[in-house]
Formats: structure tokens, sequence, C-alpha cells
């Protein structure tokens, strides 16, 4: 039971499938516990709300233990710790594929949408973009998998990724859009443009700037290129928002709103314009960068 | 987006997995959606509470097509619709294996839990007993069912329950506690007889007189027992009510609470008194009446 509330809330879902979204050999329970809350807290943080409350529910295959649950719950918990809700119930079932359903409630006086960028605003992101896909490419290779601190900060970003409910915060008050980069920048850029019938220039060096330092060196270690990582690779869960402000407190402006139909561009530092592909991880098994 | 709410909020998360719930040769997509949407509908049910809305997290296996998709939909609104609900949202993954998280928020003054009730209280029931475990217990014989509309009424009770909304809503008002019937009577009455420390006497004769008709008729032909189906029979989603009243609208006095350690016994005819173990069907493996 929860009291009344006095703001509109905002609900969301997300469910993490086992050998769908993450790999026993890549990541622990209490990992999967954690990943799994944060993936769905982070819908609550682009709609600019505080969380709440989580209930969860497991679907387990017998191969899970009481030690493994445990693990799971504590990881649950943790997040649930970090981003200030508590997860109050659920629902345990068996299955024959383990999967971890999130639902959670937050609050917000003015929840943020995708529709509402306009030409004229500014571009800004803030959390890091392309580490986390970094990290699972190096998991993806097993033992083979380069041994260097940004590695390991890369697959720390996956395995460990963090909603990020006070940057959502802050820009609720002036963002006119906002999506939470779970799929890749470009796939989630193309949905505020086709939501809000306008077009995503996105500066390239302002984009470089954030892939210096780690990621561009574990790109280099994993033959990848950092650009590629960070515009199509997901579950960094950056929040990325559209806003008339010139800037919001805990985000970085890299590029702009124009007229036109539904597109995500990429500025070159020359000026010429390169069309995004809305690539990015699709569950369904279309393309992935 | 949900407006702000003036009256204490409920939350409740139920999750159908495939071949833990349900199988494909038993039951449509359609019937799928609605049994899903049910089974986490009675949970507010029993709290009492009027359903909101609802989101939907669905996992599917890659057998599961468009059809199929659009068929579980459709069951899944028709169900909303019954009860008074939306589905608002959801998610969508692909995973080895199929199931349907459904999550729903109610309304309520006063949720009704499972740990009020008190000595000198009565029992009362509404809704159907041991009819779905019939039905389930007649699909399992595949082509060897017997043919009969009793069965048939059977197997729809298994495959469309129904979550008791308006009985929730009409007990509210005096009921002490409350549970839905969904892992079996003798299981869900411990609940509450755990929950408040109370013994719950369950009058054969009054249960009998509830049994008696299409289960009675369906378990003859199945060579069950119907008083058995009835005890240990979950799914068909009844409410149990233990309320200080002398009759609750739309329920039926089947008992009544006395003080003692938690147990659940059944009163013979002649007065004497059996325990009721608590079994029912348990998702992870334990006894099946």
């Amino acid at each position: 039971m929860l009291d009344p509330v006095a703001e509109p809330l905002v609900w969301t879902i997300d469910a993490q499938v086992q050998d769908t979204h993450f790999r026993l050999d890549w990541v622990g329970w209490k990992d999967v516990g954690w990943r799994s809350f944060m993936a769905a807290a982070s819908d609550l943080a682009a709609m600019g709300a505080q969380p709440l409350a989580a209930l969860s529910a497991l679907a387990l295959a017998d191969t899970v233990d009481d030690f493994a649950l445990d693990a799971l719950a504590e990881g649950q918990a943790d997040a649930a710790s970090v981003v200030g809700a508590a997860v109050v119930g659920g629902n345990l079932a068996r299955g024959r594929e383990t999967s971890v359903t999130t639902t959670l409630i937050g609050l917000t006086p003015r929840p943020i949408l995708r529709s509402g960028a306009r030409p004229g605003d500014g571009l800004f992101l803030a959390g890091r973009v392309g580490m986390a896909a970094a990290g699972l490419a190096a998991l993806e290779r097993g033992a083979a998998q380069p041994a260097d601190a940004c590695i390991d900060a890369c697959i720390g970003a996956w395995r460990r990724p963090k909603a990020l409910i006070v940057e959502g915060l802050a820009m609720r008050g002036s963002a006119s859009a906002a999506v939470d980069v779970s799929d890749g920048l470009s796939r989630d850029a193309s949905h505020v443009a086709d939501a809000s019938g306008v077009v995503l220039v996105i500066e390239e060096a302002a984009l470089r700037a954030r892939t210096a330092g780690a990621l561009e060196a574990a790109a280099a270690l994993l033959g990848r290129d950092a650009l590629a990582l960070a515009l199509a690779g997901g579950e960094d869960y950056a929040l990325l928002v559209t806003s008339p402000a010139s800037s919001i407190a805990g985000f970085e402006r890299i590029g702009v709103v124009e007229a036109g139909a539904a597109a995500v561009v990429l500025q070159r530092a020359d000026g010429t314009r390169v069309p995004v592909d809305p690539q990015g991880f699709d569950h369904f098994g279309r393309s992935s960068g």
C-alpha cells in the first residue's frame, strides 16, 4: 500500500531475460539484480521523475538456487537504495528460463516526453555512451579479452550501470523532450526525432570530446571505433535531452534541434553532415552496430 | 502518466510462464492474455481495490508470431475492459520461453490485508473453487478427456477466470482479512491463518453445498473427489474473506474464525474436525492435491 500522492504518477516496466540481456559467464547474480533494476529506473530518470517504489517479478530456472536468489535480491536492493526507492513486493515463478521483470512508480510534477523537441532547442547529454558496449564486446571475447584498466572500466559500465535520477530531476525544469539511452544514442535519438518531428543534429566534435579517455583506449584495444560505439552502443543509460535552455546542470551540449523531416544527423567538423542510421542493439535481432 | 490520486494506491505484479502456468495445447493466445491479466487483477480484488491501470511485460519465444501477439493483446484488453482498467504500456523482449507479466495499480480507501482475521469472525467465500482444477485435470488428459458440458464448464473456468472486483468492493467495508484463491482454498486459507494467528474452520457441509452441480459431475467423470478439488484446486480466483458481519453481498458463509495456533481445519457434519494440509498447486513443485 502506498499513501495518496499529490503529483502525477509515472510508471514503467522492464524485463531482463537470461541469454537475451545477460549471460551468466558475463555477470554475477548480484549484478543481474542491480542492472535489471537500473534499466527500469532509467525510464523514470528520462521522465524527470523521482522513483517511489518498485515491484519485481522473477521467473527462475531450477538452476537458480537460494544463494543465487539472495545475491539477485541484494543487487536489486542495492540499486533501489541508490535511486531512493524500495522493492516493496513481487512475484516468484519457476520457468525454464530466468528473467527479472521490474516495475517502478515515480512522481514528477511535469513528466518529460519524447515528443516535445522544438527547432532551436539545444541537444544535451548526461552520462556515458559507448562504454557498456565496449565492455560487452570485451566480455564476448571471453578469455581472449584484453587485460587493461580501461577494459575493466567498460566492463564495469556494462555490469553496473546507474540510472541518472539526479540528472533527470535537474533537467525536468527546462527540458522539452528526453529519452534514456538504452538501445544506443542513434536509435534513441531517432525516437525523439520521430516523436517530435524534428532533425537532431549531433556535433561530432562534441561527441568525440566525450569518448576521449577510457572509451577511446578500450576501443583501440578491441579494434573498434570509439565514435561508432558511442553512436550505436546501448545499456549505459545516459540521458539525451532537448531544451531551449543554454545549459543544464550535469549535461553537456552535443548538438541542436532543427526543423525538417524527422532524422538524426552527425555534423562533421568541416560542417558536412551524414545521416545516422537508427542502429544499436535491438532485442528483436535487427542491425547492431 | 496518471493523474494524482486521492486514495491509497495498491499495486501488484504477477507472471504467467509458458509450460509452468499454461501449455499451448490447453489454451489459445487470447486466453493466455485474458487469464494472465485476471490473475493479476484478482490480487487487487482481494485488497478491495478498484483497478486503475496496467502495464504488461512480454517475453516472447521466436515461435510467437504477430498473429499470436495480437491475440494475446486482445485477450489482455478484453480482460482489462471487464475489470475497468486499461493496459497503458509495457515492454517487449525476446526470450527462449514465453511469459506474460502484468502489473496493476488500484485504489482503495482501506486496503484489506491477510492479517486482520479475529476470533468470532465469519468465514465467507465468493466465486467458484475446484472448477478450474477439474478443467485442468481434463485438459491434461488430452484426447482422452470426457466429453460433457460440465467438463466444458470446468475447462472454461480454467481458461477464462474472472477477477472478482465487484465482490472485492462489496466486502471491503466489513472484511477483517481477505485473500484470493489462486493456489487452492486450503493453501490460501492457511496464508490468512498464519498472518492473523487464528484458526479458520471450514464447514464441510457449507463447502459441499458449493461443489454441487457441475463440479460434482465433472469430478465423477474424472474419477476425482469434488471436495478435494475444492480444497486443493487453484486458479478459480475466488475470494476468501473473514468479517465480523453476519453477511456480505455476493459471499456465502462457509465457516468461522477461532482462537488458537494458526491452522485451517475442516469440520465434518458430525462436529469432528480434521486438519487441512496447506496443499494446492505450488509452482515450486511441492505437494499438489
